[in-house]
């Protein structure tokens, strides 16, 4: 069983009173106490969410998302991998990062640059851009959904070629007699030129452990899921029942063998948010603080920021069939799939978003939340969990300190770290890509130097 | 006195037995010695250089920079700082970051970043591009030498905004009451609009320590030096003798008093190489040892990337005055001062260089060296050292371990550290720009939300 912790650089949850995160987003102090936490508990990773912009659909205006601290403000997710990496030795990191707001060579460098310092401890959630406001903050255009991928495609076939095809692992030699540092025959420019990137090479960066970092994606579209399957290591899916999680499982494995790789190559994790207690009774209080502290206001923000839909121009108590939006029909089907007979209102919305995230609720006592994680297992049949937290500090530690515990005592997670790259403790095999991953088939421009 | 030690993510001294750097710069445990001896040493700052693109100017082709390991293959340097600054206290840090290749939304966020992980320990050298072959890597296009700063000038002025300008102190009140994470009507779009960037803003992060990191720049150009004065805090000049140096400070403070600010507003620190020994002849083998690692054609392809000339077209016996180059003959000035007698030829250049800096060497003992420091204070009115490597590890110990106790012993260096942030350590005044520097002074459009 993987299980990732995900975080963000940004207050989350802070309505509740035991969060600290919206002080805590700041301080190199928090973030080292979440990666000690993380590793003490053997997780696979710390998952880093990231966003640019500022969510600003929901009444027209950025100043919701300020004003209830929705992802706003929001700090830079590579810098606070770098710092919890610093303090740890085996505890792995997925980094969020936007295709579609920064350049291919750049990125290249800043992955080859983390999975050095962290010795191949780095993985790379893919996204592509969807804040609005991007554009007027001059980070470039943003194109419709679907280009977009078709885009990001492209910029994985760059970022590819450098990580895979320029340098030759034997290629830094430091022969100080021949005064040689790397052999330049052993170098070679990628010579890319297609649609959106003109990228000549070589890599600015000697290969690292892993060369290419873990990739891991979470789009649910149909042009997503082709994307992930294509590309990613390991998906991440949000499903309110784990019934429901089997289906994107089966779509999960069919994308990758589409795409030519192994059903199980594809690693997919459910998104769930743990509310654990010694007992049912003190996890059904620590539910009802967590419920206490959501606000409508929050979550109409984050949906507005995911789908572009305004439900400030709805009444909370219309029906949800009153809204007409493309963006939002595939989340109300997976909303309402878990209960399909329920006459679900704009409310509804809000209070299953909890100001954070689609994610289920698993509340109950230690044994309880482990039973029902093995009938996720089970029923749905993904690799692991990615935790979502309700409190930071606070929903983490309840995962290492409780349950992390009770799933080892049942042989279902490991009891020390085995392989030292993200890579390794994901699959088992090699810190490299795989033969048949699509980057491995990618041929380099005829300019071999 | 200040002092800094620089750095760089990649291979640097490299042809020297004694230097790890070429293993080291991509491995964490490398960079966390290194902090932890420069805040054993009480230094400033470490200074981290970094350059986009490998030079590629000599025999007209980017082999040579790989070949012989000059600043490729090259990593990144905000990574690296996190890194450091995670394992650190007090240590401050100068991350070099370009103006040319980057947006300024997307800076003001990462070193906003910065300041809040190192609780403002962050200073910025603010460089430009000049590598060609980034536009061959779809990292956009270079300017002119003089557009450039013109760019960088409207680039300053968009973060300053979005530092300074955006949130104001009290906006993020987290009222749990209220439900209000911060009040909107204290956080202010910027609405830039100029030449070269249009930016609305709110800035996504709320302020820092510092909120503008401390800025650092090395410009020695008539068109830099005027940048320096306007924008930095402290200016890093390379000359031969101290008396050089002088009008080096001079123009600086001159530059600094055109632009509305004091004199002293403008730190100047003399680039130096120290090599130290525990008796003079112990430093001249240190030092013979040091000259043999230089290799001809490292320097030439250092020179060809500063310069874009490219010194293969001629023999190494020429006399400098037949290279015909208006890039050049402000390096010749310069280089010739020490000694405008002597018939420099090609190859002088190239020893001159040491494959690193032009940064003149202070060889001797412990008193020797500290007497020369002493003596450039007095007759160049410096304000300090920015100290380079000739290895890594080496160097910067020999400066922690011999020479600060005998600066310490003589009262001229901290016995230990004042002031938490970069800017209180540097100027002993507040960690914020004082009011008349032109960050200060600059209005935000007239959409206050």
């Amino acid at each position: 069983m993987h299980i990732m912790a995900l975080t963000q650089p940004c207050p989350r949850g802070w309505l509740n009173e035991l969060d600290q995160s919206s002080r805590g987003y700041t301080q190199a102090e928090f973030w080292k106490s979440l990666a000690r936490t993380c590793e003490r508990g053997l997780l696979d990773a710390v998952f880093i969410a990231d966003i640019m912009g500022i969510y600003d659909s929901y009444k027209g205006s950025w100043q919701p998302a300020v004003q209830h601290g929705v992802q706003a403000p929001h700090d830079d997710a590579t810098l606070v991998a770098a710092t919890m990496a610093a303090v740890t030795d085996k505890l792995c990191f997925g980094v969020t990062w936007n295709t579609s707001l920064q350049s291919p060579y750049n990125t290249a460098r800043t992955f080859t640059s983390l999975d050095h310092l962290t010795n191949g401890r780095i993985g790379w959630n893919i996204v592509t851009g969807y804040v609005k406001n991007v554009e007027d903050n001059g980070m470039g255009q943003l194109l419709s959904h679907d280009e977009r991928y078709a885009q990001a495609d492209e910029f994985m076939d760059v970022v590819y070629k450098l990580w895979e095809h320029s340098w030759e692992d034997d290629a830094v030699v430091r022969d100080r007699v021949r005064r040689m540092h790397a052999d330049p025959s052993k170098v070679h420019e990628i010579h890319h030129k297609g649609k959106y990137y003109s990228v000549k090479g070589p890599h600015m960066c000697e290969p690292s452990r892993q060369r290419t970092p873990v990739l891991l994606q979470a789009g649910g579209s149909p042009r997503g899921l082709a994307f992930g399957g294509k590309h990613a290591e390991a998906l991440f899916t949000i499903n309110p029942t784990p019934e429901k999680a089997a289906e994107s499982v089966r779509k999960a494995r069919q994308a990758a063998v589409a795409a030519g790789r192994d059903p199980s190559d594809v690693k997919v994790l459910a998104g769930v948010c743990l509310i654990v207690g010694r007992t049912t009774a003190e996890a059904d209080e620590k539910y009802r603080a967590a419920r206490e502290a959501i606000s409508l206001d929050a979550a109409f923000t984050l949906f507005g920021g995911w789908t572009g839909v305004d439900l400030s121009a709805y009444d909370p108590d219309d029906l949800i069939e009153t809204i007409k939006s493309d963006g939002m029909q595939a989340v109300i089907k997976n909303f309402t799939y878990v209960d399909p007979g329920r006459a679900w209102r704009v409310r509804d919305f809000g209070e299953w978003l909890k100001g954070g995230t689609l994610a289920p609720d698993i509340v109950g006592s230690v044994k309880e939340v482990a039973d029902e994680l093995e009938r996720w297992m089970r029923v749905a049949g993904v690799d692991g969990f990615m935790v979502q937290p309700y409190t930071t500090p606070g929903s983490h530690e309840d995962l290492v300190n409780l349950v992390i515990p009770e799933l080892q005592a049942r042989g279902l997670f490991r009891t020390e770290y085995e392989g030292d790259t993200f890579r390794e403790r994901l699959t088992g095999a090699d810190p490299r890509l795989p033969q048949r991953h699509p980057a491995k088939r990618l041929a380099i421009g005829s300019g071999r130097t």
